[in-house]
């Protein structure tokens, strides 16, 4: 990765300081490969910034890499890419002519004047010569005969990414991480008051790796074996924002994989208190990318209170065909409540909803459950969340006879022989019934 | 199609008053099918309604066709489709115990609910016996396990559609009457002080039939040969809703026609005095639909004074490569005034935007131009919606000298020898220039 140091502009080669460097400030790269790269830092860019600058991105460009860095404050996102000062038969007499530097340009235009070139395009950078860290003017953007002209900012003014501490670290599969984020994160809470759950607990636990998220109503949690160095690594709370950046970052990086490689793998990094994290993986057209996020102050709850124990009865049920009725019977749940019933009789499940305006509708389900008659009510889109996150053909819920306790959901494998079976996979859910 | 008056609940059959029918209000039909034909009538149902039973919709059977009618008082939908009452091997059994009905329900959950079953799911529609056109309550309609009970309004309160005065009328291909309307409609005004142009005015001029847009900044015009029953045609002003509301159903209907048979036709028919649109095409699965429209009551100005006669310059340009250079460059163009120059100079056309905030932008195209250097200012959105209307590889731009003229375009063919080729295609369009 290139370095995160602002680069001055020099003076000139080795050692003639008296000649006047003659090299422009320029590179030029494809279309397809800088909008890509740029595409990887812009989620990072809030849309509308009391401080002007960070509407902007930095574009450095050292030994024909570019690196680009976009920030809120409170996240860093930094993507390198391969330039093509190096491609073309003329690349000897382009490399003579061109020197190193960096620009402050506006983001969102600077993707928009992007999206408008062919992908193959060969889109140049240009600066006029007399560029430094302090400098305010145009840059110029050219590719075909197409030549926009943008207002650059000085670079001096943009907070660039300083050192940071690293204490703790571990490396996974970036599909492991994607999919441990993709199975907790519609349970983040949106309730600002409560900042300390608007993200996900990535903690480890004994020599589990564990990522919880709750809003007091419902709780994701998912366990996987701790990669090396994770048992070390300290609890923290990743923002919502940084979990949606990296959500597709990661995905970037699996779908860019060679398939035929090794899978990619995530470097995830702390400083000791917990207060910054380091996330750095591969990118498309063998860049690179790492986000740099602090944490949430907070302390998040003892969750493991809220799990039913040894929970008294069990329904296990086909997760599609529930899904499916939840879907279509949520089409009638009342607005405001979104609830919906769930009557457990043996055998059998039949959800029920109520809208005073539209009317009612009901549907009956097989499941295996041998327990009492019991009835409960819940909110139906968590529900219809609860049932999307987990990944097996069978659910089972488990709870207690009281209609309002937690119910403990789970992926589940049943017997052969359509015995007991076994909870299975790192995702156990629990939702808290409401009142109908 | 089926009758439009609604159906009153009979007594008995032939001759047998004494003895109480037994026979159900209940219909059975394909969901893939029912919702098609619901979709259909649907676009005409406003989000919010004063009058609450306009936000359903009135579903009639008789005799083994479902009829759908949705309005909003000033545009009526009628969609027919074939029942699967006479299908199956219990059909007998079945046609036995049914009879014909009308229910009036919310379209909206309708919809909905269909959304969630398979297309190929049978699905019921089902009322108590003792209905009539003053009967409220719970119609079910239910599918494999899943059943639900919406709220019926009145039939009688529904504005159902009475007879229209036929008086002039005309029929045409179904793709021949979408494409005029796609040509001319992004010049419909939305300002609603000047309500005479929102909408579409469709008239015969000689024995043409036309079809005219403007906002007063540009103006569309659509000029075929008028089909037999066109030229006593009234001149009407079709509104922006009905307009909106044929667009896909004419793209349903050449969507669902079969390849081999003839292209699907439109029947188009007023009243006398122009107030009244009646039009009438194939829809999917061998239904019919037809929309009555109010057309909009005023005068559309005279836009054949805006359109320059003889103008004395000419470019010619390919049409693709100046669309894609306008969206480029549009991406600098000023948000408010939306204002992109243009260069003319002999053999060169340059494109200019410039953005106080942002930076400006250029581009140069080569076109067959020989008058003097000129520039003129445009909307870029106008341009963009002018080119994108154009069907031709070329179009030609003609103008008088005077900068802020009228300019018309239109498509174009070049000679093979690169001499003055001709006009072509039946869109004409005239944008004003704006001072920049």
């Amino acid at each position: 990765m290139a370095t995160r140091t602002q680069a001055e502009p020099q003076a000139g080669a080795q050692g003639e300081p008296q000649v006047q460097d003659k090299r422009i400030p320029k590179t030029r790269i494809r279309a397809g490969t800088l909008r890509a790269a740029l595409k990887d830092v812009t989620g990072v860019v809030e849309g509308r910034n009391t401080t002007p600058v960070l509407a902007n991105v930095v574009l450095e460009v050292i030994d024909q890499r570019l690196t680009l860095t976009a920030t809120d404050l409170d996240i860093w996102a930094v993507r390198d890419c391969a330039t093509d000062d190096r491609s073309g038969p003329d690349c000897k007499a382009w490399l003579d002519t061109i020197r190193m530097f960096s620009v402050c340009l506006p983001a969102k235009p600077l993707e928009a004047v992007l999206a408008e070139f062919d992908a193959d395009a060969m889109v140049t950078i240009e600066a006029p010569a007399e560029i430094d860290a302090r400098w305010a003017g145009q840059v110029t953007v050219r590719a075909g005969k197409a030549r926009f002209r943008l207002h650059a900012l000085p670079v001096a003014d943009f907070p660039l990414l300083g050192a940071m501490e690293i204490d703790a670290g571990f490396e996974m599969r970036c599909s492991a991480l994607a999919d441990a984020m993709a199975g907790v994160d519609h349970a983040i809470s949106t309730d600002e008051t409560r900042y300390y759950l608007n993200g996900i607990y990535l903690h480890p636990d004994n020599l589990d790796l564990r990522l919880a998220t709750t809003d007091g109503s419902r709780l994701a949690l998912w366990s996987i074996d701790g990669p090396d160095g994770a048992a070390s690594f300290p609890s923290v709370i990743v923002s919502r924002k940084t979990v949606a950046v990296l959500e597709k970052l990661l995905a970037g990086a699996i779908k860019a994989a060679d398939e035929k490689a090794e899978p990619p793998r995530v470097l995830v990094e702390a400083n000791a208190a917990g207060s910054r994290l380091r996330f750095a993986m591969p990118a498309e057209d063998g860049g690179e990318v790492e986000i740099v996020a602090k944490t949430i102050d907070g302390t998040f709850p003892d969750y493991r209170r809220v799990i039913p124990d040894a929970p008294e009865h069990r329904a296990t049920i086909g997760r599609s065909a529930l899904a499916a009725a939840v879907k279509r019977m949520a089409v009638l749940a009342d607005g405001k409540s979104r609830a919906m019933k769930i009557h457990f009789a043996p055998g059998q499940m039949t959800l029920s909803v109520r809208t005073p305006e539209l009317g009612d509708g009901s549907e009956e389900l097989d499941c295996a459950y041998d327990g009492p008659e019991i009835e409960m009510g819940f909110d139906s889109r968590y529900l219809r969340e609860l049932l999307g996150a987990i990944a097996s053909d069978t659910v089972a819920l488990q709870f207690n006879p009281d209609a309002l306790g937690a119910v403990r959901a789970a992926g589940w494998v049943p017997d052969a022989g359509g015995g007991a079976g076994s909870e299975t996979g790192p995702l156990l859910q629990v939702i808290m019934p409401v009142r109908v």
